[in-house]
């Protein structure tokens, strides 16, 4: 008998430890609270590379509190107040990165009226896609029942609709008879 | 480093392999050339039960034959040359099925004017749904670019997003970046 189907956000975890390996570099687009930041310094081992953004201080602190409790050596781990459309000002040019995890919204917790921007995000994604290996993915959790992001959500959506098919495959993993807008899945491969 | 993402056919079998347990009873919607017979025949085993509907002799035939050539006992395999609308004259009412697959448009290899049928096709997800254990899988891929196949996805989606999502959760998994029409799928799980 099969579990229950994962729901977005835990199949963005299915599909990062599917993609990331030992001694990767990865992205985390939008830190937050550090979740997903822990689990990809869980994957990538003491010798990966983690780069996180995010334009607040408290997510930093928040993501650094968190990896020190879960005894991670902050070594490899880079962390930057400056929003994610920032990522090619910060990563070498020849930087290959084989996941990049983008949760969109505000910081759970947080200043709700901060949130993730349209123009942001979509520069994020093609920073991250200068840096993608081939069959890496960027995956994107769109969360959007808050004030603005049906914007961003059609703006991420118009972005990956218009990859083109020779270089990407991009797949939307989504539940769709829910009453209320749960997050639904982007993710984008590198196919060649 | 991942592997390709896997497409919708690929997924409905690694769903279906998640789902279905030796000795469970399984439904083959639309058996074709028997390849997702097959597959459901030796996740089931000796002890398992599978019904399969088509309304073509020669999808029968291709599929016993497709069986036999893989030496799978037939004592337990019931197929039946209706269509998949009469999946409730077929089964007992008390016969609880922990999975079903449905493969919409024509056979592969015949004769492409005889497709599935919206109401058919949702008559038949009805009937399944009436025998679905809970966390069982009703799977639908949906490939849509023959004539008529907009209709019949149009009402296959319509039947699933407004399904009540108190007793079941269904999930679109769609690659949407692509100029030709692939199929996708719908997996609809039993919560309760």
């Amino acid at each position: 008998m099969t579990k229950r189907l994962p729901n977005a956000l835990q199949f963005s975890h299915q599909l990062l430890k599917a993609a990331v390996s030992p001694n990767d570099s990865v992205i985390d687009g939008t830190i937050g609270n550090g979740h997903d930041t822990l689990f990809l310094a869980k994957l990538v081992g003491k010798s990966g590379q983690v780069y996180g953004f995010d334009i607040q201080k408290q997510a930093l602190q928040n993501t650094t509190d968190r990896l020190l409790r879960h005894k991670i050596d902050l070594k490899n781990i880079h962390l930057y107040q400056r929003s994610h459309a920032n990522i090619n000002q910060v990563l070498p040019e020849s930087q290959q990165i084989t996941a990049a995890i983008f949760n969109l919204g505000y910081l759970p917790g947080g200043d709700k009226a901060i949130v993730t921007k349209s123009k942001a995000t979509t520069a994020a994604l093609t920073a991250c896609l200068d840096h993608l290996a081939v069959n890496g993915l960027v995956i994107v959790v769109v969360y959007y029942g808050h004030p603005g992001g049906q914007t961003e959500k059609e703006a991420v959506l118009h972005f990956c609709q218009t990859l083109p098919q020779e270089k990407y495959g991009v797949l939307k993993y989504q539940f769709i008879n829910q009453m209320h807008e749960p997050p639904f899945l982007l993710a984008i491969q590198k196919i060649k």
